[in-house]
């Protein structure tokens, strides 16, 4: 999250756009991804911490009358794969803002890819704001969530897992 | 979550703006609001169900260096909020957007104010799409995250808490 500090630099109309000619630096065009299986033992350590109880997580009937095919993974369980994907590869990564848009359910066993894609950098006074389009999907194509998130990034933004 | 069939009925244009006489139903200016302060415990809950393990979350001296005055709950954890009190009050709704702004970072122990409220209803073949105005204070008026969110709400969508 953001500092009062941080928040002026992000909002500072002097940032501007950086590029990099170092490939180790992130660049616009990365794209950084996570494979993750979200099982039943996640959602329920999920709705502990978040003190979501929501039936639709638990009772599959119920979900099976909404309209789904049995108890649905919590949506922002799954957006949490975006600033793991971020702060993996960038230690001490500021999140500034994120939006997120569902478009189908995720259930507890599928195979879900995490991406965050890269689309803009900027630079002011040594710190470098990143936006990054995000989405989730599954069976290799199918959305399942998408929006975008904005994070500044460590001084020293070199990637630990390039 | 969103189904491809709830999905069609969110972006229909035949949806039409709902009000209400009933006051147990939700009604546009309502807000809905919890209280809480999360823990050390909370956060590293979050972290090992998100594998979200960013060192500003747990490295202090990092954080403080950052220019933080401590360790940060992560900032999606606080989000968790926002479906915790929709779902709370409407069991069974199903999430369907969410942005957020982190303003301000939020330390352990702080009493965060979750507040989420009614801004627009529409209807269509008893379904309902809500959208809701999503902020969460402290120290009373401290903006420390802001958003919208949408969510349908159950065919019931009285209130259970009201």
């Amino acid at each position: 999250m953001l500092s009062k500090g941080l928040f002026s630099t992000y909002i500072s109309s002097s940032l501007k756009c950086f590029s990099s000619s170092t490939s180790s630096v992130l660049k616009v065009g990365d794209i950084l991804s996570y494979n993750r299986i979200f099982t039943s033992e996640d959602v329920l350590e999920y709705s502990k911490v978040s003190h979501d109880s929501n039936p639709l997580h638990f009772d599959s009937k119920l979900a099976q009358r909404a309209g789904f095919n049995g108890c649905l993974v919590h949506g922002l369980l799954v957006a949490s794969m975006f600033p793991h994907i971020i702060s993996s590869h960038y230690p001490g990564a500021i999140y500034v803002s994120q939006s997120l848009n569902f478009k189908l359910p995720v259930y507890v066993g599928e195979k879900i890819v995490g991406q965050v894609e890269a689309i803009e950098l900027r630079e002011n006074k040594k710190r470098y704001l990143a936006k990054f389009k995000t989405k989730c999907l599954r069976n290799g194509d199918e959305l399942v969530l998408e929006g975008e998130a904005r994070a500044i990034l460590p001084v020293d933004f070199h990637s630990t897992n390039e």
